[in-house]
């Protein structure tokens, strides 16, 4: 067990290593560029957003990739015993998201005393979360796609064999992607909402209680986190998904407790409280519609079971207009949420407050952060666990309890992923107001054909970061293929057990294809709202960012969805289910859960943090705009 | 083969005359609602405006149903002397359509003295067409899905053989959802843009140059294609393409050279006549690039083929990658398209002349519309031609002329795809700034919240429309799959050639399905304009037009191209590429292809309608929102 876990954890570090040589390049030449276009206390903020970000994924991978170990030994005791260190594990992980998010904010505005610097740290956190989570996915879901292909359906070897010398780079996936890549996800929206709720408070309320309003509601948010996360209690019989939920809603109504008073005690009314409100309401309204769509208790995923019947074609039709379908009611509820927070802080007398309502709907939405990243964390330790005990040759029992755990993990990663996309959406039209307040634009004019040519530009981004990111996947999956086959042509012995395959080589594979493939979106992700700024204007890159919400949240909820029930309805025609495993549904179901990987771990999630890297570095850049906007236009006029 | 294409005309116009049926009910619906909300002489223009357009659909249909027999005999003579009857057919469907949009606007304008008025005719137009697409998109993917699961992969037969009881309902929906249907868009598109320059115009101009500037240049468009299509003329050798292009660009040559005269004798300069230009060079640009993303000539499809190999998976994400990919030059040339003809038409100085500009712009992209039409049409006469000299058993050489046709007949939809998505956004652009003008908002401010919900809520239609109309291919598929499975084993005397299949009973199940599912879909692009505009007023319902725009022409080149690139990947590999037919890699591209159906004729280019008729729905109610719009946003003031 130490061994295998041990492999993980090297490849894992291995491949954070070698990310954070590229990003220090990334880094270095944003710095410059910040320092002298903007302003080096800028510039420092950046880069220390940038530490704190890698931070937040280190810490996290070290923790995971020490629980996972701990848990398959537990799970030979008890369920309950597996549960409470997986999900301690995740709550590590989720207290260093949030403690170095407050932390650092926290620290920056006492040395800088001005909420439009600590953007730069804003911007740190998000840039290092886009190259973490698409390096991740493509990293997760090439290893993934490679194990897959040649070992469990070319050679028959069971899932997790450890003949198959793409497992380890497999395992390594599962922290490099959904842990360390989802907790820069969440820590870059916990940031983005306090920073757009800063700007904006501070412009309305000046520093005082405009700056520690927030400050104190997230740590509040914190503390609220930590009190649910001992809740996380189950007995041997329950159902693990339930003592999760519970921690969940401890801590959410601890918020909604301690924000009415302080919402009373400071600005003696309920407003702020029922801004705050709605944003809580609609992530966890958002989070249960994730698991409607996706799981297979309800009868979406029983849908694309049955359409497997009749073969790849009519599963994947069905899988994608279930993931059409599934982006309406979370866009309805987001569309509530912003219109209650706004009206209820007197947007229609005060726009600047109503917008703030909106910042606090989405800080709202965040403030369990700290719980929604360690239920987040606990499915990939539960994962891990299963894969080190199955390697390992621990007793079935033990695969039993950490499979269970790990059906649970499916389901809360689906939610996590709702979670996420709804943060995404209100923290990047939060921050769209604190942009458009910064850049001192009054309207930003739809009937401008200006501000609708960014509406159009931007409304294509997130179909070509898609499509980028799919590819990526592909080209990378291709190689690892590849190495599995020739390893097992040149080295007869591995299947026969006697002699190990070479885990560290499908590892540096995976790497490199992640490293090589993650540059090019994220340069994009940060080149093009400045190219448009600069080029087309302020208002241009005002339409640019809400066009690429808009697209980049549809295509996010339809992607993370499709992918999830394609998933779920394979889980579940392995039940046994239209035949069971092996049968023809089976075999139409393995080609959703594959077109689905790279759907709802690459292309899906790297949405969410494009949206908001956009409208954050539009936020940065605000001043510079503000002077040289719309060069273009400007020479046509 | 008369008998065979006397079965296709009955069932084409079987479902034609059951389509106009359920029609009646909502024209007359619509009528009264009209006519009591607004005024009756709209709710009049309306009537004719649907008239006309099930005209258009109708003669088409009884000219391409004839055509195709004819198509067939020619064929046994020369491929030239095919090609020309095939053509033939098409160009008088095109003139058709542009004949009786110019003749009822012109007309109608001579009665009512309104631009304002006409727009009722516009609606007209637009939400038969809507209709036509979505029903006559579900009957030949239903049809086409049908005959080829049951008939090819599970029986074993051949393409159109007689033996198959779907055969016919699967080239009347050649002939229903490609002639019928892509004729009532195109209509929609023409008057749609005539329309919107006329209301400009009229504002602009006043009645004289306002109205007459666009009627001559519709006018010299009729001419230009009538032209145009005595060009299509090939030698036996030749590539009918060539013949098909030459026709297409000697009409462009002419639009250009008449509206520079034009532009110069009105108005005294060549402001609109670059307007114009850069309208018509965009559509023959995103016709191109349509043709790069989705032929065989071309890398991506051959990508595709080659992902094939590694089965359906593989060739569905690469299917998609490059959909996602296709739709990014697209829409630069659509900017371009607006930023040029916003700005040559002094949009700097005078917004609404600028507006008029992109008007123009739409109106040049269209003017070109007849031997669109004609081009668009010969396909799928072709295709009929090939399928009637199949099962009436005529020499294999005439099976070759009508399948290189028919190939060629491919691009040319897929270029017709393009042109359609293109013209629709611009013509949904002119319609929304003519909308805006008519509501009296003088800005649609995105930072307003009720705009932005406006925006999401407007950006999530094409997705739930998208998903609805996929599931009802699939629900009308899984009848006729049902009904062909019956009949085989019922009468097994049907697959020894002793008895005939009942045609007449799949011709049944596929218009029943089709009619069905077309109304939710159908009213939704009706109703929910309306509703978001009565209860969140006319600014949100700008907001709604503008996400809908931009996420409907998204997944609108999405879908289409995507569709056409598997399309022709398989193709490709049928050709004996990668294995040929009956290899690994066939078998996976025609997953890719069974999913691509769907894409490419049902939701594909539903979009381009949806957006058109909710821009239209908003401007014809226009009046209505002025005075009552957002009762919900002014109860929470």
């Amino acid at each position: 067990m130490k061994e295998i876990s041990g492999y993980i954890e090297e490849g894992a570090m291995a491949f954070l290593k070698r990310e954070y040589k590229v990003l220090s390049v990334f880094i270095v030449v944003v710095f410059f560029v910040l320092g002298i276009t903007i302003q080096w206390k800028t510039a420092f903020c950046f880069i220390i957003g940038s530490i704190f970000s890698i931070l937040a994924g280190y810490f996290g991978m070290r923790v995971a990739t020490k629980a996972n170990v701990r848990t398959a030994n537990a799970a030979r005791k008890s369920q309950n015993c597996a549960l409470e260190i997986a999900f301690s594990g995740g709550a590590v992980m989720g207290m260093c998201v949030v403690g170095l998010g407050l932390f650092g904010i926290g620290v920056l505005y006492i040395i800088f005393g001005s909420a439009d610097i600590i953007t730069g740290f804003g911007l740190g956190a998000s840039s290092i979360a886009l190259f973490a989570r698409v390096g991740g996915g493509i990293y997760t879901k090439a290893a993934d796609v490679g194990a897959d292909l040649v070992g469990k359906v070319e050679s028959g070897i069971p899932e997790d064999d450890p003949r198959n010398p793409a497992v380890i780079a497999d395992n390594v996936g599962d922290n490099v992607g959904d842990v360390a890549g989802m907790g820069a996800d969440l820590f870059e929206s916990y940031v983005g909402s306090i920073i757009s709720t800063l700007t904006l408070g501070a412009a309305l309320y000046g520093d005082f209680k405009g700056i520690v309003f927030p400050f104190l509601l997230a740590s509040i948010g914190v503390i609220s986190s930590i009190i649910g996360s001992l809740f996380v209690k189950g007995d041997e019989n329950s159902n693990p998904q339930k003592a999760l939920k519970n921690g969940t809603y401890v801590s959410s109504v601890i918020i909604l407790i301690a924000s009415s008073i302080l919402s009373k005690y400071m600005f003696n009314n309920f407003k702020a409280f029922w801004a705050i409100s709605v944003g809580l309401l609609a992530g966890v309204i958002i989070g249960q519609l994730t698991e409607m769509y996706t799981s297979a208790d309800y009868r979406h995923v029983k849908k694309i079971a049955h359409q497997s019947q009749t073969g790849p074609a009519t599963t994947i039709i069905s899988g994608i207009a279930i993931g059409m379908y599934s982006s309406v009611l979370p866009i309805v509820f987001i569309v509530f949420a912003i219109l209650i927070a706004f009206f209820c802080m007197n947007g229609a007398t005060n726009v600047l407050m109503g917008l703030y309502g909106i910042s606090l709907a989405a800080l709202g939405m965040l403030s369990t952060t700290g719980m929604t990243v360690a239920v987040d964390a606990y499915g990939p330790i539960a994962d891990n666990a299963g894969g080190i005990a199955e390697m390992s040759g621990l007793p079935k029992e033990v695969r039993t309890i950490t499979d269970r755990l790990d059906s649970v993990g499916n389901t809360t990663a689906a939610i996590g992923k709702g979670f996420a996309i709804g943060s995404a959406a209100l923290t990047a039209l939060s921050l769209f107001a604190s942009y458009s307040h910064a850049v001192g634009l009054k309207t930003i004019d739809l009937l401008d054909p200006i501000t609708l040519s960014g509406v159009l530009l931007g409304g294509v981004l997130p179909f070509f970061f898609g499509a980028l990111s799919m590819e990526a996947v592909g080209k990378a999956a291709n190689k690892m293929i590849e190495e599995v086959r020739r390893q097992f042509k040149e080295n007869p012995d591995i299947m026969t057990g006697k002699s190990k395959p070479d885990y560290k080589n499908c590892v540096d594979i995976s790497t490199a294809a992640a490293l090589k493939e993650m540059i090019v979106p994220g340069v994009l992700a940060v080149v093009v709202p400045v190219l448009v700024g600069l080029l087309l204007g302020a208002a241009a890159l005002g339409g640019l960012i809400a066009g690429a919400v808009v697209s980049g949240v549809l295509l996010a909820i339809f992607m993370a969805n499709s992918g999830g029930a394609w998933d779920n309805a394979k889980k579940f025609i392995e039940t046994g289910e239209h035949g069971g495993k092996g049968s023809y549904a089976h075999k139409a179901s393995v080609v959703g859960d594959t077109v689905g990987d790279p759907f709802k771990d690459t292309a899906g999630p790297s949405m969410n943090i494009l949206i908001k890297l956009m409208t954050i570095v539009a936020l940065v850049f605000a001043p510079l705009f503000k002077v040289f906007g719309g060069v273009i236009i400007g020479l046509i006029k």
